[in-house]
């Protein structure tokens, strides 16, 4: 029998979830795993008094040295999210020769390097299961379940508020506006959603993936070109279902010739591929492996017991794998990382999707094409969307792959014309 | 470093891809894992000849004792198919104090329990994530990514043959004949693919993930109710289609009050789900977790390196757990597993996609949904697909939830009818 004493420092609701597992599952997973999990102590500035008389047995602080400090605890469970402390609580913990679970995709994104280093020295492991799609095992799949591979490809649906958005956008035909309403309503967005619909959320956990798939740690602001959802509009949805496609927010990584490419963005695919299914707050990753294939994986990436659910898993886990030492630390190795650099935002090449306002008068297509063949981009397909000779319609065109530095260039030019009304919507599309 | 020496036993297909990974990967894992895998002896009764000088400084035989007998080796890699000397094999290495690895379906769901017990008394593992579905990840995400949640339920599109020909009647209205013959013709298919479409491949398999999931070793004929494809008509698809619904062959568990219903057989399901999605040669498990909610997983489940990347991850994450023992082992607890029931097939609920061939004639629909209604079954909607008085016409309708014994019981009743032509299609549809 594996006995492991645990701290759990955050009494939010993925900890009160995380409390709940360990209390309610105690013999499932002795009887299951051999692992005797005991929540030793809990630590938050505020406890909920319904969850303390729960756990009346738990010693209960608002010191989170007290469970770093007490050499009896195995495991330190940080659940509080941000930075700081919880960067000091993790190294802390490691420090004092403990095991860390965490779900913080900011700590990892902004400090797992340092952190897993420190992990390494110090012979303990971190693990963070829930840091990117919840207890969806995408952190497993990536160090464990599909291992002798490498990532070629990357593409996440990792955000569920904008997911979510987009969903209602797409098949209720509802303005983005009230999307966002309804997801608050819902309690599927904050009061301030700015994180989630500017991308930002979905770019900490494309860092996160890209580090366990790819082995580069990247800056998240600097590195990850980042665009959200809020541009996107009913009418670019509809138009987009006709011609047999949606928009879905993506993180996205390729690797080749030892470059990374990290970009977050909406995303042309097609209605076809199963990522198109992966609707309202499901959470995806789409992952491409050299030897095996492309590989989906799919679930809920975010609520209290899908988040309590991952953390669970990694205290089982680690209670099993103590022995090894840190499974999951990806590592420094010099000749895998040193020498991958990063793809700049203008090299990177895809197919577009372009919306103009434009005059409905002959001459004006060809003004347009013209812009866009002197940039070296070719056309796949133009639709305009009405007739109303001499008003503004929509014209819809889809390009074959372009540069994204072409394209920039060629839409500027367009923006110039007089034929042109409003800035043109680009966006961009991946054939998966 | 951890040094792991493998004996591989079987050089076909997916053999060839096993000794092609750990030669050209080597450097990589050493750098990756830490650990430095080494082909020692390979065995078959005849090994091409291109290969065996690929493969120069490996040891070859054709006596598989020879790698049993070398204490040298730490891990035998059984990849011969089959259940003899498929077990043998397994059975002896074990006894031997050596570690296992597997793709073999046949010998997991037919002397796993036996196997796992004789792995856990010699503290060895036996590892088979290409037992199900090649190298995608599902055995480590049932036994250790989704680690201290319930199943309870369990929906696998898990033979590629099958989906392949359900995609070509589906999307381009291809007879079954026809596609069982271009699936032959694209290698997909066997030239006897009986074992495929009758759908006993699927049933092996989900008494492997039934094993992992809900803790029962199920008997793959006795107690899996298997029904395979060869009865759907590119009409069904069609009709389906038509309601917002496709067919898949879907390998079925759900677990509840300590039950478990086991089977395999077509599946309606709807459009809208990423299942629904899966098509072609593509695999796929979606699980319900009870705390982790529902999680899918989509990827090649066979193919030379498919399969191969699978046993490769096998003997990289077993280099590693080395230390830890039976990682995977499920084991014989009998207060989980005893007390499990088997529900049988008679009790199974279901919604129902019943197509008639009926007289066009007054008083005939109600003759049918009178008799549908004295077997308890109420009917969700009914479409009377063509007109033309007094000759036959498809009739098509879906029932709400019914007993699996009722619908047998109103659909011999249906059958006896001299309005009623042919014997009725039925096929069983689930809301995922």
């Amino acid at each position: 029998m594996k006995k492991i004493k645990v701290g759990l420092i955050g009494l939010g609701t993925v900890g009160a979830g995380v409390a709940k597992l360990i209390k309610t599952r105690h013999a499932y997973v002795k009887a299951k795993f051999n692992v005797d999990l005991e929540l030793k102590t809990i630590c938050d500035l505020k406890i909920d008094p319904k969850l303390r008389k729960s756990l009346a047995t738990v010693k209960a602080t608002s010191n989170f040295h007290e469970i770093l400090n007490d050499p009896d605890i195995d495991v330190v469970v940080e659940l509080i999210g941000g930075l700081h402390p919880a960067y000091e609580i993790i190294s802390g913990a490691l420090n004092k020769d403990k095991h860390v679970v965490t779900a913080n995709k900011a700590v990892i994104s902004n400090y797992g390097r340092e952190l897993f280093r420190l992990a390494h020295e110090k012979k303990r492991s971190v693990y963070f299961e829930s840091a990117v799609l919840a207890g969806v095992p995408i952190i497993k799949t990536l160090t464990e379940g599909i291992a002798g591979n490498q990532f070629t490809g990357l593409y996440g649906i990792v955000n569920g508020t904008c997911n979510f958005i987009l969903t209602e956008m797409s098949t209720n035909g509802l303005s983005f506006e009230s999307s966002v309403k309804l997801a608050q309503d819902k309690g599927y967005a904050e009061s301030d959603p700015t994180l989630d619909i500017n991308g930002m959320d979905s770019a900490h956990k494309l860092a996160v993936l890209i580090a366990l798939a790819m082995g580069k740690f990247l800056k998240v602001k600097e590195d990850i070109y980042t665009e959200g959802i809020t541009h996107i509009s009913a009418e670019d949805l509809a138009y987009a279902d006709q011609m047999g496609l949606t928009i879905k927010l993506l993180a996205i990584a390729k690797k080749n010739n030892n470059k990374i490419e990290a970009r977050v963005h909406p995303t042309l695919i097609s209605k076809k591929h199963p990522l198109a299914s992966v609707n309202n707050v499901y959470n995806a990753v789409l992952l491409d492996a050299d030897a095996l294939g492309d590989v989906l994986l799919v679930g809920q990436g975010a609520g209290q017991m899908a988040a309590a659910s991952g953390v669970f898993s990694d205290l089982i886990n680690l209670a099993i794998d103590n022995e090894t030492g840190p499974r999951t630390w990806i590592g420094d190795n010099p000749n895998e990382i040193e020498k991958i650099a990063l793809r700049s935002m203008d090299e990177i090449e895809t197919e577009f999707y372009i919306r103009l306002m434009v005059l409905d008068r002959p001459g004006v297509l060809s003004k347009i094409t013209g812009i866009l063949g002197q940039c070296g981009i070719s056309i796949a397909s133009v639709t305009q969307k009405a007739v109303n000779k001499n008003s503004f319609v929509p014209l819809v065109m889809l390009t074959h792959v372009a540069k994204e530095s072409s394209v920039k260039k060629a839409l500027q030019k367009i923006n110039q014309l007089k034929e042109v009304a409003a800035k043109p919507v680009a966006i961009r599309m991946e054939q998966l």
